[in-house]
């Protein structure tokens, strides 16, 4: 199946003409950056209110093990404990709508990983619940775990989950969550056509978001029955679904508000057990009741990197184009299947949006293992294959002795196509990036010509701006935005959107300000409350800045013509010349024959009543009509290119990234300081993964569960970064910005091990690229990755996610 | 110029049809009633942030002084204290837009009454700040201080404002205010025509609002420069625009909260001095202020009752028609202006409203006297003359032999109807509060029937719903609600208006769930904010169910077509058949034909995106064409009779209630436990006013500042109240509602005197009606009251209220 050329841009907010800016694009201060900078923010754990109760939860020790019983009198009678919750008071599942209700919130029948919460404690103070917990005996009984995916296939393994939550698709004994088999093209034609046909296998180790906040979570019961939660989430919108369901509330009577995130990085994106936890106990004690996870709960409850195994094969001809693909991916899920099929699908879907791919066949598989349930983490589900194809990539251009560089820049998607499998590209600034940073690093001098010991690696990705499927129905908006006018000038933009560090709220204030030519202090941005604000799906898959600022956009518009009318009556000038602009509106013509904003708004509050308005944004349908085509599809796709230059020292494996470049096809930077800022905060966090990182477990118990233990990149430890914004106006855009928070990273870890090749000649196939590995594939020690077996296709294939008929 | 008749009735909200109401006029629960009984509620001085500072006032101990020299300097040495503000500082008047800008938050030139603040302190506990008052030394040089109406108007008086801010309208020494005269058709031809003319001279003495919370505001300057203040007011919006003038800073960085008020009565409604000073020492110390007045600084600065003197002169037919009248009332303003422009004319607007007098004249003067400034009490400035005039008409009755009850029936303004001042009458319903009142109290078998020393008293009253001319510009709405549905089936309603106990968040969820169909709980009403809310003006002049209502049924009646066209495309039911209660939207022909409220507003976010609606509300225009109409005109009017029975002991003076009957036009009740509230609630202060309370001074000094001295009925001293509402479907208000939370305290006033005179033939002419008085009009030595002379017409008239070209 050959890439189609779909030549008809298409979008909602088409690119503005040549009227210039005035706020977008200008390096400006983030509009909570003061409060931050003060320590005025208030964090969730920051949070108190009078009569507030302490929680702590009690979690399991095993990784598998039966629940028989569990005993809470003795921890009842402790003095300064108010009450003692245990699974069986909230029997609801939850999970990820619509598939994996498979969570509960404290468990009933097993105990899945350890740290499974068992029971819950609120007491008066931290120290009490922490005793409390010590006095609540479970009975176990222990079960077979599942620490592998080898185990995980074995047909003589223990089911982890039984009954009706997961059917165990595609597996005879219940541990695959689900397994796909997908093919776009004839791959024997393919692979027939090729010059070189090549296969091979890699391994990307698990790791964790660790950020700087642990997560924490307060719930109030009103006296009118309403229940409140704050929570360091990124989603207050699907949070705010599952109390409901659990609790069994109207929704209405639920009020969800995300306090700023000090960090989320996907792992703030699932509805937690902790949540619904403290909820119940508010509701048991009518008191307020606070839980923060200790650093080490959090290293369990992460919802981090899948491990991921994978085998690529490909054939590619003598110019270097590729007739065919074909991918498998493993993933090691952990306990619960949180996003797990949509990180299942991400490591499928993206390959055919870098290159030109025409025929493509992906096969992927997730299983349950009793450790911490994996989920989203920063380039959620495409950073292992990213992984996997660059390195890949760059075996096949030296075997058909070619320039990786070429080789790339000789396939780079075309703007404005639908891929093999059926996923609709807009802009593509790729060539441009690869390009740039090649020429910045000097690649085509340095590359195979630098001393022993010394590398540069180069590689190229793309990530998605949105999901084109929200976690449920998906006729309905994924981000609205009110916004009302204040006779005083003053503007407040209501939206769901959630800001957990990357500046979506003061990207919201830009917008608005761009809009109506207000300062941006004019501008009140109200976010993440479930009561106050109109929703939006969460800050997850890089969604936020196109569509809620095309929200924004959509309506502000709806109120721009009414302030227009009036100020082109009061200043007699046609209304087409009339511009926005700091807090004034203008005649293009004659900049002085101008009005303030706010006489404009009286003068049309006067007109047409108190002036307000909703914009929404909706993203467009994929194109693809097969069973997972909604995972993947997004309204435009971002591109990244990196290049960076290391050193390796042969007798220790130890690693030096002497710089970085990298560009980012960032479409529009609406605050170039804050895409810069994603794109070093990417990049880094990409280093982490690819020379340090991993989440390990020993027996089901992590090896490492501390900021001290686990290895992570700190200020010294990191090379300068030069970042190139590329701006390809993208028409689905606002502004036509696209993503500009997870793509960056997704190079930067296979250009580490390609340029520890460049500097050794050793391949190192599994991350992390570690000092111990090198020396290993340097002493011919180390051991090639090997794939698990697995009967493809798979006996059973449903699709993904339905749509629910309503929400 | 005789009363016309208005035949067609006009309104922006006409009366519903028969179609049942599932949430109006049921006597459902406050929406914040058990916040309040659990101690939940916050309130002003509940407030506490990190690192907050107290602050505490520096007062003029005399009523009239030239500020020479303010000496902080001790002051600001003291352990503890952070900042010292002097008046220098805050050079900017304010008060109320446009006319009053006559008060500086700290004095700067002369102290004006005693109490006038001069200096304020914010140090870290309240014992520090009131320690520092001590060593803030300030030379005064003291002034004549003028004291009463006469001395006011002395040509040799002091003037006590200068210069720019008062011209001292219709005065040879500038101490008067305000002078108005106005005359509706030839009052000499009237007189002329009359049987009996007689003259009348009252007192009315002043007394103060005394809500159970003492004024309290915090004040926090945020790292973003905006300025939050919380403030225990009534008006939200008119502190807002007071704190932005005063700190030149644009409104859009200032925002003010309202707490729930805990009682206002009027008594909040201006943007007070302590409000500044806390804002301005926040910006001065970079942390929050909080200050929470003392009760004795509660009774200074009150804004209470006006003393007013009264002077009427009516022309009466046989058979009791008025054929003309005349009233002057004198006004001691206190210091300073507050809304004392809108008291002097209410003294004088709605004496027509009542009663039909087809002609009249009013001739109204306020003073400025070294006492707190007056302004506003239930009831604003009608209070006064309803006594008056009450007690002039049964003595007119008396004097023309007949039944009080019958003078008054037949003089009851017709229905839609224009008076002689140009008021638009709409809805009366005072002849069946009349009728029902003397039928249950029996007042035609008691009337003069009682035993001596028991009586009967009987008076009726008119009461505005709302001002129809904002304090400012008045083509502005004067109310505003923003709608927001959550695709949950919650729906957010946004408005300014602020709940000062009288249940105005609990009408707008009424409103709002009627008008959708959903549960009250499902309405989150967020109110009072002048960041999130849309503005309304205040709670004042009974003003908020009937604009805010009507706002709300105008912002719900913009989304309903959106959810009903769904609803009856999916239940293929005509959308004229469709009713929506309850959370479901049915089928009224099968009722069992239904589906759920959140299911239609998903289907129709689906197709119409995000769903939000504003609605406002701007009062009609008066009919009034001349100088001063603005005062007075209310989109329609309340209406009120009171009959009581009650005993007074001829050797002491002592009146004992023992029954008020008391009948309400409401319009409809929109609730009637919360009408009754209001009727008990007004017939309570009422009470008060009539039997015991009044602010009085010697020298300046309050003679009883505190609650143990300012007699205030209890609930021990209260009779059983017997409260009728009367609903005559008012086509301008909210389901037909008007206002109930003021009128009622009017007729109960003069009933007493009246029922005094029944008890033991003595009137008493003068509020309150305590026992010394009664006693000495026994014993024959109570002075009749005398009014101040007075030039009239006055030299001068300006218009009271002009427009102003822009908010």
């Amino acid at each position: 199946m050959p890439t189609k050329t779909d030549t008809k841009p298409e979008g909602s907010t088409p690119t503005r003409e040549a009227e210039p800016l005035s706020i977008i694009g200008k390096p400006l201060m983030k509009v909570d950056a003061m409060a931050k900078v003060v320590g005025e923010t208030m964090f969730a754990d920051d949070l108190a209110l009078p009569r507030m109760l302490f929680c702590k939860i009690k979690r399991s020790p095993h990784p598998h093990a039966r629940i028989v019983k569990v005993d809470t009198s003795k921890a009842e009678a402790l003095p300064g404990v108010v009450a003692v919750l245990v699974g069986a008071e909230l029997p609801i599942p939850f999970g990820i709508l619509p598939v994996s209700q498979d969570e509960h919130a404290l468990s009933i029948d097993k105990a899945r990983f350890v740290g499974d919460p068992v029971a819950a404690v609120a007491a008066v103070d931290e120290e009490t619940a922490e005793a409390a917990l010590e006095h609540i005996d479970v009975d176990y009984e222990v079960l077979q775990s599942i620490m592998t995916i080898e185990e995980a296939l074995a047909k003589d393994s223990e089911p982890i989950h039984t009954g009706e939550l997961h059917r165990g698709e595609g597996s005879v004994n219940g541990n695959v969550h689900k397994a796909v088999s997908l093919e776009f093209g004839d791959l024997e034609e393919g692979f027939a056509e090729a010059d070189v046909v090549r296969e091979d296998t890699f391994f990307f180790q698990g790791n964790t978001h660790l950020p700087m906040e642990q997560h924490s979570a307060l719930a109030s019961c009103g006296a009118d029955g309403k229940m409140t939660l704050w929570s360091s989430t990124q989603t207050p919108h699907y949070v705010h679904r599952a109390m409901a369901k659990v609790l069994e509330m109207p929704p209405s009577m639920v009020r969800v508000i995300a306090c700023p995130n000090g960090g989320g990085f996907g792992g703030k994106s699932d509805p937690f057990n902790h949540e619904i936890v403290v909820a119940k106990l508010a509701q048991k004690t009518r008191r307020p009741v606070k839980v923060t996870l200790t650093r080490e709960e959090v290293f369990y409850c992460h919802r981090g990197r899948h491990p991921v195994k994978m085998w690529v094969k490909s054939g590619i001809k003598k110019d270097g184009s590729i007739t065919a693909m074909h991918f498998r991916s493993f993933l090691d899920g952990g306990a619960f299947g949180s996003y797990g099929i949509a990180s299942l699908y991400y490591t499928g879907a993206l390959q055919t949006v870098t290159y030109k791919i025409p025929r493509y066949k992906f096969e992927g598989l997730r299983v349950f293992t009793n450790k911490p349930p994996c989920g989203p983490k920063r380039g959620h589900g495409t950073v292992q294959p990213r992984f996997a194809i660059e390195c890949h990539l760059d075996k096949l251009a030296e075997q058909i002795k070619k320039s990786p560089l070429d080789v790339r820049l000789d396939k780079v998607i075309e703007p404005f196509s639908i891929t093999a499998n059926q996923l609709r590209v807009r802009t593509v600034g790729l060539k441009e990036c690869l390009e740039r940073v090649a020429e910045r690093s000097e690649f085509r001098n340095k590359h195979g010509k630098l001393p022993k010991g010394r590398g540069i690696g180069l590689a190229s990705s793309s990530y998605l701006t949105g999901a084109g499927l929200p976690i449920y129905w998906n006729k309905l908006p994924h981000s609205g935005v009110q916004l009302q006018l204040d006779r005083g000038g003053g503007v407040t933009a209501f939206c769901g959107s959630t800001d957990i560090g990357q500046g979506s709220d003061s990207v919201l204030a830009y917008v608005v300000a761009e809009e109506l030519g207000v300062e941006v202090q004019d501008v009140h941005v109200v976010t993440a409350d479930t009561h106050l604000t109109p929703v939006d799906l969460g800050s997850y898959s890089s969604r936020v800045t196109l569509m809620t600022g095309n929200a924004a956009i959509e309506a502000a518009r709806r109120l721009k013509p009414l302030l227009l009318d009036q100020a082109a009556e009061k200043l007699q000038v046609p209304v087409e010349r009339l511009a926005m602009a700091h807090r004034k509106i203008f005649d293009r013509d004659h900049p002085d024959v101008s009005m303030e904003f706010a006489e404009a708004v009286v003068l049309a509050e006067a007109r047409h009543g108190t002036l307000g308005s909703t914009g929404s944004y909706t993203p467009p349908r994929s194109p693809g009509r097969y069973k997972g085509a909604g995972v993947g599809p997004s309204a435009t796709y971002s591109f990244s290119a990196c290049a960076l230059e290391l050193e390796v020292d042969p007798e220790t494996g130890m690693v030096t990234i002497h710089k970085i470049w990298i560009a980012h096809d960032v479409g529009k930077s609406i605050n170039p300081l804050l895409a810069i800022g994603q794109i070093e905060g990417s990049v880094y966090m990409g280093l982490g993964e690819v020379l340090m990182e991993e989440q390990v477990f020993r027996k089901g118990v992590h090896k490492i569960p501390s900021m001290l233990d686990y290895k992570s990149p700190t200020f010294v430890d990191m090379p300068p970064v030069e970042s190139i914004l590329i701006e390809t106006l993208d028409p689905q855009g606002p502004y036509g910005a696209k993503e500009c928070g997870q793509g960056p990273l997704l190079p930067v870890i296979p250009a580490v091990a390609i340029a520890v090749y460049d500097a050794l000649g050793v391949r190192i196939d599994e991350s992390p690229v570690t000092p111990d590995k090198i020396v290993s594939a340097l002493e011919g020690r180390l051991r090639a990755v090997t794939v698990p077996e697995y009967d493809w296709p798979p006996p059973v294939d449903v699709p993904p996610m339905r749509e629910e008929s309503s929400s």
